[in-house]
């Protein structure tokens, strides 16, 4: 039988839910390090499946590392216009032959990139607004073997691990929630509404502030009573989602740093601040469930971008909060669940060196209750390790 | 009166069309010097007017300095592709700032070289095919004064100079003329041939030799008898273009460095030699005529891109091909006209110091039968020198 | 009074150093991330040292966003080379003038990476090796604000918050001063060993497995005989260095990716790893610390380049290490600290929403006895806060 | 015997030192276009060199196309500084590997164009005043081919033709030493005088007219009057130097774009005007023999970069130019000669299809006289052709 080394062990200390002091904080999709993070997965996926196609694998690369410089824009009611493009620059390492066949993997680069920016970014002028620039080397001579050979699972090539849990906390339910919802439904009715919305949101005790800061767009904005109705709207909606996931108090605050005597409002022409100012790069914002978790131990991977074949830290960090969701949905009586794993250089990926489970049960069940449910529960998900990849290449899963 | 300085003199030696060999080169649409050339003058258009439009007047800029860096492709019969991406920059100086209006000219400019390509390279994806980059800084400070103002005419700057001709010499209109037509209403109608088309006329007494090197569209290619039926085609126009110009013996040459038995052919993804192995930049293949004529007097200036209001080179070389026009058009008798302008700084452009008429006549016309009537038209070519201007501001003039 | 809101508090669970697995990791010197983080961090002190100087204030400046794209190099014994350079690009923000003064912003970022790069890598040819770029634009308008004046405490302008902790368990001591000293004293004496040295930590109950991975310079090794000297050589080193800091049983492992019989070794011509291959960005290694521990609570700021003025992020990180340290220091009876400082937007930074210490005492100590000398310790930790401005500014506080 | 084709005939038309008005231009070697031009060249010398030295002989490579982009720089009396870099894109083709030798193109280039630039331009600081980047690409597969052969002289592989003439006329001897000696000598003493010196002379009649723009260097100017001096210096050095060469009366005139009153003199801190606004590529500038002569017929083609074993075009505009001074200095009575070479497809080098002189003789000298002895001179350089690949690789060849 597969060891997968899994433990089971009870939480110290209280659940983040109890803490005093909970804060969260989402950088929506039109965040500088979001747009990084989101091209440099769009262009890992696009790779992936153009090896597959060509040569029925995924060949050694790595596009973790898009840099943006941001622009200068001149926002205007009723429509600005970006007076210095954004430059970005797709940096990473791709295998370009392959026993005679030839991988574009630079302009397929891209295609993806722009693609990308195309579909989720409708203020934004692709080719004038923005620069797409690429540098994609060969990697290193020892790297350069093929790995995800059909049926196998690869061998772990790092000591690297991988941290998850579930349930989300309601604070990290609003915070998730309004910015896809906001960048959701609500942006399709509401094209006044950017694409860079942040979310931050802090709970003490039992009073849940949510801080969003979301760039207008200035085309569909006349005018200042027109961008105060937008931030109200705003506002109005951030409350009614926020109280779909708790009853505790919400205080919804939307562009804080406006000034309107001084005429300095949160006004885009593209619906973002790369536009100005605001430089971006992968792995520097959300974690891979899309939050950031100062209460929750998180890891320093940068996700988006990595092989998902091979990557281990890209794997664990996916997988680790696949399994907490998991076994929280099949095994009752779980009140947080915190999944850790740990690579076993030279051992199979789905043979982890460590995966521990940390507990916190519900009144009324022991850890002891539940133990075998979940070791069995995260036992067959690790079992499961490549759909992982797969689902990645196929974009089903989010890294950031 | 204004004083024009013009001057008429017979021509010594034998007229272009009689000496003995003549050679006439023009590098066509795609090739990627022209390509260079191309997207610095439609930049250019685009800034002029939009300093036109927005401050009422053309602000200092210069953007003749494109460069192309090739990329590298894998044409394939039936639709290859291109592996590494053409890079381009274009480079230059621009106002971005007038009394508080603001100029985006970098925007403008990737925004004109977009459409520029769009519109003329119907293989070349833009955006994942070549990458449009671009560098604009602020002018010199000494420079950066305001000129074009309504009704004056500008004061030369530098001491330079432009030379022109009429009519052409057979060679030279069918050299002009296959490499538009070909780019014109023969791509039209055969897709299979890409825009990067080189033609160089040689004439050795009454014998011509046209030699064309034609990019074929691999997507439109199924194999190599359709390759060689492309090139045949391209035989059979071009004889038939020359034929109307010259009763003069011609023999066609096709992409000669073809070596079917390699399978070594002329074919590209992208209809120009940009995307494998051939760089370019401004000013360094046709004059400001579409033409490379060595045995006539050419100047250096690299007149795409540059400023049309003062930039005193650029004026003189297009003005001066007009005025050649203009001239042999009006006036009967002449067989071969050479106008040189050279200007007198600190004077109106329309002033220059020296403008000279080198003539030979038709037989049993002398230079003293025509040159007043030569002065006479040259004089009025130069009182509207503002013309020019206009005509480059609005696409009219063609720069290379 | 000043309100600090400082709270101290016993610690859930166990000490990191009673737990049954420690992870702790170091990317050392030239490492390609941490080569991003040492440019961002020196080019933030030549730009604040600029505007001190020129202006008697700290501008605004953020130049947190180095992208390193790696180059090919063919190590050899003897001596190789590197074949296509490193890509440096230095990005960021910086003010350009400011009351008409004018700084230099690009030039002084080139001349310190420059700087930098000669000093601590002396097997790196700057400009042949590394080619470095940058683009440093302006900021967005309503933060070009000044700011650092003489004597004030700047307000926080975001919320944020820093974590640190003291002391440094047995692990997380070897794995800093293994690479500390390898790239000091023992690289003095040995060249062959290059800068590029990541050092992973695990300890699992009572035995340490220290892991290096250490570039060697192919100038100074002669042939695998004397690779393996320098192998051998590192291990005993490491196996020094650890002893120093643990009873516990040390294995040490160095270059475990090798294999010699396949000739696949460690080598490198420049010292690190970016000469072929990897890449690197800023904040996606070390924490400002100089570790990355799993085990423990970690910020996900990146440190290095930012303004040290009023990043709250950046001071907030260095101070809550400053007064852990500090507090161990001056306070007995405490096993394990961690502080955790929250930003109150608007308020000064000295006056944090939340200072918490989190303690674990050692035995026959309780939280109560010492509480009053904690909350003292941190009390007058902040009160100084304008001194870790200072000490980054002069260089005396490592950020990675 | 080998067929050279060669022909001698008599100019038609009067002598370039007999027409009434000359004009000639050289742009010094720190004018934009020219350190383009030096670097495309001295990076083609280094590459050759590599290949003879790696692989025993030249391969394919292409850098005549080198991009550079003007800084920023705020220069001032005792010293100012360079606030945005110059950018300096190095572009062609190499070849980088050669039955399993590596070539580092891109690591050799750069080395060579920083010790080039050290070496000639004392004032501007390689690393922080400008950036060096580069890109080479690989050819296009079909030229790859090896070429160089020992003992054997290439086949021409395109239509190209060179035109050199002897002796220089007055004002173009004037033109060539006044910058050459400015940049020389001059100098050396008077670390004032910046590198970026244009010099135009015109000559109307017997009386000329030397026009110079040199750029002061500003740590070596303290004030408005040693600024006066700088200039004063220069126009005395420049009529000794003119005096030399003439006996016509000479006129001198240094930086007639300076405005005093309004304090617009032309002062740089690197000694060229690349520092502010003024950008350059290659070929834009000085044909082969150094200067721009639109009295004579020209070539178009950028010499500077290309590959001297093959590139018929370089090789013939420099042989051209050897074979009229070697004629001249050999043969008594010729008082003009130009020498024109016109290439033949797929024939060796040494015989071209055309090589014409076309000759003015002096006073009591017929072109009969010494038309043999002409032929003689011609067809033994001829036979020596490899010499000026030879000398072009050696550096002795100057290409600007």
């Amino acid at each position: 039988m597969t060891n997968r080394n899994v433990s089971v062990q009870p939480a110290a200390g209280r659940a983040v839910e109890d803490q005093e002091v909970e804060i969260v904080e989402r950088k929506g999709l039109g965040h500088p390090d979001s747009i990084c993070d989101g091209i440099a997965e769009t262009v890992s996926q696009a790779l992936a499946q153009t090896y597959l196609d060509r040569v029925g694998k995924v060949l050694h690369y790595n596009t973790d590392e898009t840099q943006l410089v941001a622009g200068n824009a001149a926002p205007a009611f009723g429509g600005g216009e970006v007076q210095e493009p954004i430059y970005l620059l797709i940096v990473g390492r791709a295998t370009k032959e392959y026993e005679g066949t030839k991988i574009p993997a630079e302009t397929i680069a891209l295609e993806a990139a722009r693609d990308y920016l195309e579909a989720n970014f409708p203020h934004l002028d692709v080719g004038t607004d923005v620069i797409v620039d690429v540098r994609l080397g060969e990697g290193s001579g020892d790297l350069q073997e093929v790995f995800g050979e059909e049926g196998s699972v690869p061998m772990a090539n790092d000591t690297s691990y991988g941290v998850g849990h579930a349930p989300l906390s309601e604070t990290e339910q609003i915070v998730l929630n309004v910015e896809r919802r906001l960048n959701g439904e609500y942006s399709d009715d509401n094209p006044a509404v950017g694409q860079d919305i942040k979310v931050m949101g802090k709970r003490e005790g039992d009073r849940i502030d949510v801080t969003v800061a979301a760039a207008a767009v200035d085309a569909h904005v006349g005018g200042l009573d027109e961008y105060r109705e937008v931030v109200a709207g705003v506002r109005e909606f951030v409350g009614e989602v926020a109280g779909e996931y708790t009853d505790r108090e919400v205080t919804v605050h939307v562009n804080t740093a406006d000034d309107y005597d001084e005429g300095a409002i949160y006004l885009t022409t593209t619906g973002t601040s790369a536009e100005q100012g605001d430089d971006g790069s992968v792995g520097r914002g959300n974690r891979a469930n899309g939050l950031i978790t100062p209460n929750r131990p998180m890891s320093m991977e940068a996700t988006s971008g990595k092989n998902p074949v091979n990557h281990i830290g890209k794997i664990y960090n996916l997988l680790s909060t696949e399994i907490a969701q998991s076994v929280v949905a099949e095994v009752d009586g779980i009140r947080q669940l915190q999944i850790r794993l740990l690579s076993q250089i030279g051992s199979p990926i789905d043979e982890p060196h460590v995966a521990d489970a940390t507990l916190i049960t519900e009144d009324g069940v022991s850890v002891a209750d539940i133990e075998s449910e979940v070791v069995a529960a995260i036992d067959e998900e690790l079992a499961n390790v490549t759909d992982v990849t797969r689902r990645v290449i196929d974009g089903e899963l989010s890294t950031f």
